[in-house]
């Protein structure tokens, strides 16, 4: 029987507060391990800023040495850790699989990125005044991070946080998801072993009201946030003097031309669609598709939403398993159920059992219908026809959220008209909105969040600027 | 007799709320001027969001050559609003000029930043998820500023919101302090004379309680405010989704080391401790001489300061005149007696009539007196021995502040060692910390704010990133 | 009657060697000048030697104020520029006042970026050698320029080194072309009111074995030239130590898709093909159209092309005159001739009378006539059908030449295809190759040229860089 | 019995041409190569032009992958390229060692630019002819190389041409040093082990006959060369159109100001000075001490100088050996009695043995000695003392060369100064010109050479740009 330690201020930790890590699929106990309190997250505060100024100093060539450790570390156990993914998060394995393989390169971009932290150097002497002088711009780290992250990608989601903060030399208290704590604490064996002074990573799996003093503490300096969007808004107001980075959700769209290599749209749709449930923050909810291939986009798409594999997450040949738990999946049904009511039709799927939720498809929804409006976070896609671009684009950007969008299309003027007008923060070309590789800046516009992750910005981030200015 | 009018969605507006704006250093009306109310407001924001997408797509060239033409219309006029800002400000006239002619340059800058929005083109295919793809990354406007400047530099603090905000494409929202609002409201004409659409800029002055509507609305997408801490860092918590970029105070000091030009050191030290009574952001406040040069600096330093030359703000040859008005006098009057009282020693100055302090400078101080570790804002210097750098290096930093520092120095041991422990925004080598350019990043870290101005940097702030990825 | 002088160290001269200017359309002298000889040049050289130092310590607000005056003055006498060109080059008027526009934002752009001279601050802690140290790169003047302009920009080609030199802090000396010296001249009557130090720039034209001097002395240490490929190629083996930067011609073509704007494509071509009678180094001379579009394509383009105007070249609604003098005319003719007796068709004009040559279209040409493979520098353009874009694609880089190419597309596929496989320096995105404006990176590559002008560009290749490795 | 094979065109190859490889301190045969002919050459030159789209092509993974891959294998096999390299070459075990860590590190860097290669997004509407545009930079791969490497870093020197020729997509021909070409033969051997296409990596050991065709075949199109300055400005002359880099020599000097650690300087300055018997292009020549410290520096200097170990090249202990053959030690000694005729004293040293010249430091040197003025190459340093600071410069100042310079001092004053006025391409503050770490930019001015080497550096003179015009 597995069991797995907390890890702060640089000791593995067990408290009072003990729990099971549940397979949802199966609910078989995954490990057990414990959720911090106030005292372990004090200590790990305490710890980190102590450890501040050692950091601040680590030559480029150790944390990159740290990070590539680490990095080759993921890499000789990469299976195992999308086993553990795969049971702690229902995640079909390939897609774990898939997730620990972006770890490992989020590591190995951050260990390069610690050698080119931003510097600028500037010239001054652009009126009289600044003659002579010149000016330095070098950032330093802002200091200790608080960090949040989701039960959606247990692994990469905290290592776009923990591995940009190793880079920029801030020492990060990390919250993992209560629900997928294990692939991070399994994480934390391997940063032990580096010389990554003592104190420079914790990770804590806490209930809010603890994690609650991650946002107000103000020994902390940033609070980085991957979650909810009503959580995270919250924690916006609540964080006092930090910098506050949300990576938030949204209700991404596409938009499929008639110019479209339609094999090739539905192929991406379909995994845009449906991996992992849908349970992406960049997950492909919503399908516009030129009325002159709506048909034989729609048909074909179903039939290969037909063909998706339900099994058990830890399966090599799995396609789609249960969701995080039971009330997500009764969620989408209430949502799905709302659609019908209000006139949608359901193409394939909409039947729930347990914390398992079918593939499905709707078209004619409604853009208030919830389906269409919320987050729906798990397996469920609209599919709609349009006569022209601009309105496609017009019902893309009819939303709170503004995440990614994806445009199928091989012409310039349609993709100049997306890029000028889809209100995102990232838009795909000939690839869904779920698109995404570990270095590109990655973040949303309006209520999806604020800030930048993708390493480099991230880093960006976590970095404040000192200038300075001397005679030449 | 002058009059004023306010500047609001494109239309010179009166409201029933008339005021009359003062020279602080005789109670002559220097002209009349209303406060706009919430209906003001809102028509202004309303034209603000109306015109944000046309500004969106204005050309860089048109952006140019707007802003090219309000410097070259300020470099026409620089000595009429020279005579404003010295009359409103009681800034003496050398002091109001200077600040115009930087307001000119952060114009001409920000012309030229217009043509240099950032932009990025990345590779993407660093894994085979990526192969085949590229990103552009590109940086839209936030949408509409609002904005709140200081009544210490009328002109260029205000300037430096404005101007970004043109170049930037987004509208923006002044509000300009209510006793020194003239300069903006002047700059106005000019600006209404451009070929920027209207609602692009308003300049409103208002009670606070109107302002606070500025912090709050969330048709607002970035607040930039110039002003005290307290004031500052409780707007950030009520600011919502707002972006929020704070440039507040602090108590800066300068180091003066063995080996500096101390003729230099002390004719720099005189301008950054009085010029315009102190009442500027990075102020020189606290100075540290190496204690073999320590009664050498003094004694040419009194001397020099006693030198200056008291008068009326619009004679060209005063260099120190009232301050903002009776209340700041008095205040840093019962600063001076406190710090007395408890053992500092008046080297010379410490005479307080009406609005006016005389020159001050203090020494025998402690940390925790108001004069060292409160911002001072007035025309008060602490000068006190240190025998060893890292010590002075510790006496900046014992302060919540961390704005700017200046270091008088030749030895690169020395400089390296303040560029790496000084805790501030900006270290200024063989200068004041009062030392500033406009292009240059500018900004504090503690409680001296978030974020960078610096045209280039305020463009950046206001800006939010897009990424286009598509087939190579 | 007018007179130009040589400009030499600073000074205007006359030699023994006078002669006239003129215009190649009537033959009227435009004004009388002067050849230099050795001793001017190497008066020149020297003067340029001496004031290295000077200039390379000129502060940004200096070279930028020099750089401004000059961009404002020549705004100022605008007309007047334009009409000495249009003399002495026989220049339609509206492309004569265009080419003075482009040279004012020339300086313009020249001014800003030498505020932006290239500054690179980096780490070197990349491994346990560079602990502790990080290194600054700062870009220093080459040294003294020697700079070769031909005729058919005779103001903007030769400010394309004039203005990037300034910025850098490099003493110039121009040799304009023998036949168009006069707008160079008059520059430098505005060049000699500013504070530029004398010598910094010379303007002489000579002969071409004293030009030789320009390619051969060793104190000059970079040679850009701009002009035939036969004379650049074989000025690089007689350069010595010098860099070597060549601007040289093509055969530039642009392929009209199916997808193109046909209208818009039928335009552009027209100013591509005949603008300043194809005396243009990006000149469109080869036009490859999709079949299915071709006879519209062709229907309207002669259409055009027999609206052309000829006239005087001071003449504002002039679109053609005579070329630059009757020889090329001759040479234009014969290689019409030859590619007729070979096969090819004269859609339109084919008709030589002194230096006029008429606007001429031909098709059913094959790859190595003269008129495809060669400069035809002329208004001759060759027009072709083709049916796949990818055999368009090989048909533009037949050439030994590789300046720029043209699509007009809507297709995505196509223009990745062309940025992908056509081999030129600028890939022109529906518009012709002739498209340029001045700070984009511009030159050639295989016998078109090396190096890249476009302000930016052209002052980085005029500097080299310094890097100062320092402790941190 | 070892032997190497040729590496051409992707194949190992014999020739008619063997020859022994001998080691420089015992003349035993390292191992039995072959030179190649110029039917090798002309294979190898074809297969470069073949390979190169495919290269072009490569994805940034493959590069990195690729370079990653070699840069383990060397760690691999690190001691062993050690041994191959001291033996072939006579250079201390330690020294070959910390070359082969340095070539580690090479291609390491080399794998990381890979993944970022320049690209530059630009906006084009500066004026109304741009409006509407923009513009996408890349940049591509020139075309094969033609690398020719010297005999004194065998392996490094030769890796800072073939890895960023790889990382670029530049097929490359290498010829090394006749004298030392195993290491990189043996580095063949991994580099044929990885996925880089047959054809983009060709070493090929030739006399100097062949390798004339490296410079003249119109095939290559840049020519790297790192060797002697006569050679290499002579092959600038016969290069045709290429693109020429060249990285030579100089007679590199330090200052120790008053102000430096002088055991700091003594104990670099004795590495600068000897390590591999001076035969290093950044040779630490000659040192330059403030007369007040230069007694003091001197004895020091002395002592240590006497404690450096002689020993056979293969041994861990040896800090000296034999040069790379008997006619250089004899041209040095030469030297050194030339300066001896000619007033200098020798404070140790001065004895030739076959291949091996003893540690040898002179003074009282005049400026026109061979041992000031011309690059030594050899274990001899000239130690002089300086009063004044410019004087200091001056001195360093006075060579045709220009590669790197040293400064001990404390002062800014004196660093500005230097960086201001040490014409090189840099300067290294408190440690000997010898300092390089490999990814910063390293080149000569003067007669030391054109272009920059460092990875990042050396990757963007093997590119061209080419910009794609698009609309918005």
């Amino acid at each position: 029987m597995q069991s797995h330690y907390l890890f702060g201020g640089g000791k593995f930790l067990q408290t009072d507060n003990s729990y099971d890590v549940k397979n949802p699929y199966n609910e078989d106990v995954v490990s057990t391990t414990y959720l911090a309190g106030k005292k372990e997250l004090e200590a790990a505060i305490d710890a980190a800023v102590r450890v501040s100024d050692d950091l601040k100093q680590l030559p480029s060539h150790k944390r990159y040495s740290i990070l590539k450790e680490i990095a080759d570390k993921l890499e000789e156990n990469k299976e195992d850790f999308a086993l553990l993914i795969a049971r702690e998060a229902a995640k079909p394995y390939q897609y774990a699989l898939s997730e620990t393989k972006r770890a490992i390169q989020t590591f190995t971009v951050a260990a390069e990125e610690a050698k080119r932290l931003p510097k600028e150097y500037i010239s001054l002497d652009w009126t009289p005044a600044g003659e002579n002088k010149e000016g330095l711009v070098k950032y330093f780290p802002v200091g200790p991070v608080a960090a949040i992250s989701p039960f959606n990608f247990p692994l990469n989601l905290a290592v776009h946080k923990l591995a940009p903060a190793i880079a920029a030399g801030c020492p990060i208290i990390l919250k993992p998801a209560t629900k997928t704590p294990l692939a991070t604490l399994e994480l934390a064996r391997i940063i032990a072993q580096t010389d990554l002074p003592a104190g420079a990573v914790s990770i804590l799996p806490m209930n809010r009201e603890t994690g609650d003093m991650l946002v107000t503490d103000e020994r902390l300096k940033l609070l980085t946030f991957t979650g909810s969007p009503a959580v995270g808004w919250k924690m916006k107001q609540n964080a006092g003097k930090k910098k506050v980075l949300l990576e938030l959700g949204g209700n991404a769209g596409v938009v499929v031309a008639e110019s479209a290599d339609i094999d090739q749209a539905v192929k991406r749709s379909v995994v845009g669609g449906f991996a992992y449930a849908g349970q992406v923050c960049i997950h492909t909810q919503r399908i516009y598709v030129h009325e002159n291939i709506f048909e034989k986009f729609r048909d074909k798409f179903i039939d290969k939403v037909k063909t998706l594999k339900p099994g058990p997450p830890d399966e090599v040949t799995t396609d789609i398993t249960s969701m995080i738990d039971e009330d997500n999946a009764k969620r989408v049904g209430e949502w799905v159920d709302e659609a019908v009511r209000n006139g949608a039709e359901v193409l394939t799927g909409g039947k729930q059992e347990g914390a398992f939720y079918s593939p499905t498809v709707l078209t004619n929804t409604k853009n208030d219908m919830s389906v269409c409006s919320m987050e729906v976070f798990g397996p469920v896609v609209i599919l709609e026809k349009y006569s022209n671009f601009e309105h496609a684009v017009n019902e893309l950007n009819y939303s709170r959220y503004g995440l990614q969008a994806g445009v199928f299309s091989d012409s310039l003027k349609e993709i100049n008209y997306a890029m000028n007008h889809i209100h995102v923060g990232g838009i795909i070309i000939n690839d869904v909105p779920t698109f995404r590789v570990d270095h590109m800046p990655y973040g949303g516009v309006k209520d999806s969040g604020m800030g930048r992750e993708g390493i480099k910005y991230a880093i960006q981030e976590m970095m404040e600027s000192k200038i300075l200015v001397r005679n030449t």
